[in-house]
């Protein structure tokens, strides 16, 4: 089993190729057979096969084989997982702008009052 | 220039490793040189230099050199890019689970009016 850090690793890294992210998009509408999986994608079978291999390692996706027939679909937890990390980025990001923003303005009106003081009489 | 997916591919490959997601994790709090990005990390400064060097090109961080100290910024249009897209699939997903909840309910509700038909006298 990955920890959480090694779970983020294979994810990103899953995420870190187009045609891995075209089956990511067509999943997230639906679950899908490896062969409509392949369809609009210009690899062979085998090129498909290893990028979904590489999808189920990192947890994005699970396959079931039923008959001849393996059916994909998205795991959205690993999904949402990728997405939670960079957004808490973001709102940290977000955060230390705000209050850069706050201080600019405290100095500003610090600096107003005080230089009104110097204008009076 | 990186195109779209290109960047994406960039950024996601650059997300894939610990050491590189705590160097975007301390700047998201705000800039750092290079040697408060290193001390954290247990590793030489060749290999965070490494690791820099992939986030700058990623467009994930730039750096910049005054004097003898380099100082590294977040670059939040990349991260952002790399949200929305995770984001824009999450809805996808949501939006076909939503579809699928009304149908079911739809379809029971059909059923519970035509058993109720079938009961009357």
């Amino acid at each position: 089993m990955l920890n959480y850090s090694g779970r983020l690793d294979s994810v990103y890294a899953a995420l870190s190729d187009g045609s891995r992210r075209a089956m990511v998009d067509r999943l997230s509408r639906g679950p899908a057979s490896v062969k409509e999986l392949a369809e609009p994608l210009t690899m062979s079978l085998p090129a498909v096969l290893q990028h979904l291999r590489v999808l189920e390692e990192s947890g994005l996706v699970r396959s079931q084989k039923v008959g001849r027939v393996r059916t994909c679909r998205l795991e959205p937890a690993a999904l949402q997982q990728a997405e939670q990390w960079l957004a808490d980025r973001r709102a940290l990001w977000a955060d230390r702008l705000d209050r850069l923003e706050e201080f600019l303005d405290s100095s500003s009106s610090e600096l107003d009052s005080s230089s009104s003081e110097g204008d009076q009489p």
